[in-house]
């Protein structure tokens, strides 16, 4: 049997709040993890990324290229001027190699607005996609869920909600390996009758949908125990409870802390717990996911924390790998192109 | 000094799963809890209830009175239908007798929409008001902050959020005895320009109102973190994330055993963070609250749990004196009535 080409991964290598060191070290180690199966484009101004990789010396072996990008789009820059103006940018060249198939995936830790925006712009969206969505990865007591929107989607219509839930079956199905995965709807209520206008026509869609294993309504309660694969909801609320998911990582040992002082805790009780701790907050680290994907445009897109460190690059860039293997993209069109 | 004279508390003693036997030993045990300071008014059908107290031989001395009130509201019924044809039930006659100045406030663990929706046909919005609003409790590292709405209005116009804030405000100010409290509106980003339509024009009100202590766009991640005070945002994004947060109580202790069996800890290194657990679980338990006070209308409601314990009701009745000893509802229609 002949080996798989590799696959090759497109990289912001300005993007995020410690660009361009950790995309670097972190592009590195992921092109190291993957051995043969991964070749990475890093978008930059040359001189600085060769710059950078020369503290990696072990790195001028390996298929790691630099690729000049002259222009950096900011953090905090309005999206929709960077996205006309810096065309030279590497967000815009990164993604534009990989529209042009030099490349199979795109990954960014920087300014999340641009990178849809531009996204959109490069890759359009697929056939029958009415808005791309953001996904994200939620804990549970039972492995993790998907939820979407989280936060492209302020406000959405019915059938985006249906969309939602047809794009992250497929995501769960062929990246998260869980055949027929659930879907519910996030509510105020279980009853169909609950929520209000748009929840409760969303309710009708995805029940009349039998392509989908569609459990109904749930509540903000059922998240953490693992409800269903796939929750959707606007990204209004999506975005927050995303958050509010994430800030249980540092929230939670805060007020353990608290109770153990409280209790007045010895030194070796204290460490026990640190332990029993340190597993639990690994469930909310949001850097083993590497970043959030966006699903329904013309490509394999991730999106990652502005504060990404090299590790959570390296996941990033492992992930967008993964999902071109999987093909998610053009099975998205496939389902709802047709 | 002459004595205050004691506050009277109707309470619908046919609501909740465990009616009538958890509310008439609730009650008994808020009398006795209060002193001479708390007379209880029991509504439901006559004999049921006197069965009840037969059970607390103690009652016969305490300042509880049974109201006969023979219809009975179920949990599953609709509150529309129920609040016009049951005239004679214990929410409506609960409700009555506080409308009337025979009682200072109403509290019940019945059907919340029906309590919803007889407490504004009986009672009345305030003065000013456009929507009353439930409260609800949310458990920080720095002790409690309030979240409003939560259930009530899951479409808010940016004047309802508005008002959601200077009600907020004041049960801040005069129950949680905090001066000049904090208010901040939840959102998917901290500048002014995030969000959707509804909480960009609730920004720019609360931005202009001199009386509020607005701090600005919180996001998810900063409610644990007790950002403000007071958290608004419209009923459906609240009733998720307060249901969201009720769930930790359960989840996380699951998570932390899930983690200790991997660790494969000994009992008694269980035992230890059991007892820790324990104290960071207290925070979640809604029980202690008693309930939701929903601000707005002509008078001091308080919606428990259908599940509620004997315990939770008697915090539902003190918090609801509470309510009714300082006036929240007279500075409300002060406040926004002018």
């Amino acid at each position: 049997m002949e080996a798989a080409s590799p696959i090759r991964v497109s990289v912001d290598a300005m993007g995020g709040d410690h660009a361009p060191s950790v995309v670097v070290t972190g592009a590195v180690q992921a092109v190291q993890k993957a051995e043969l199966d991964l070749e990475v484009l890093l978008f930059g101004p040359k001189a600085t990324l060769e710059a950078e990789l020369g503290g990696h010396p072990e790195a001028a072996s390996l298929p790691i290229r630099v690729l000049d990008a002259p222009e950096v789009i900011g953090m905090g820059e309005s999206p929709t001027a960077a996205v006309k103006n810096k065309r030279l940018s590497s967000i815009h060249l990164g993604l534009g190699a990989h529209k042009q198939g030099h490349a199979d995936a795109f990954v960014s830790a920087g300014n999340t607005g641009a990178v849809m925006a531009a996204s959109l712009f490069i890759l359009g969206r697929l056939p029958g996609v009415a808005r791309p969505s953001v996904i994200g990865f939620y804990p549970t007591t039972q492995g993790h869920c998907i939820v979407l929107d989280v936060g492209t989607n302020v406000d959405c219509k019915p059938e985006h909600l249906h969309q939602f839930a047809q794009m992250g079956g497929i995501y769960v199905e062929r990246i998260m390996q869980r055949a027929n995965p659930s879907v519910a709807l996030m509510n105020i209520g279980e009853e169909p009758s609950k929520g209000n206008d748009q929840v409760k026509a969303a309710y009708e869609l995805l029940k009349d949908d039998t392509s989908l294993n569609f459990l109904g309504n749930i509540e903000g309660r059922d998240l953490l125990h693992h409800a269903a694969d796939v929750v959707v909801c606007d990204g209004f609320v999506g975005n927050v409870i995303l958050k509010l998911g994430e800030s249980l990582a540092t929230a939670f040992p805060k007020m353990i802390g608290q109770e153990m002082q409280r209790q007045a805790l010895g030194a070796d009780e204290q460490a026990l717990i640190g332990r029993v701790l340190h597993g639990v907050k690994q469930r909310f680290n949001y850097e083993e996911y590497g970043g959030a994907p966006l699903l329904g445009v013309g490509g394999n897109v991730l999106i990652g924390h502005g504060s990404s460190s090299a590790y959570a690059i390296e996941r990033l860039i492992l992930a967008a790998a993964d999902m071109a293997r999987a093909d998610v993209s053009g099975s998205i069109a496939a389902a709802l192109g047709s």
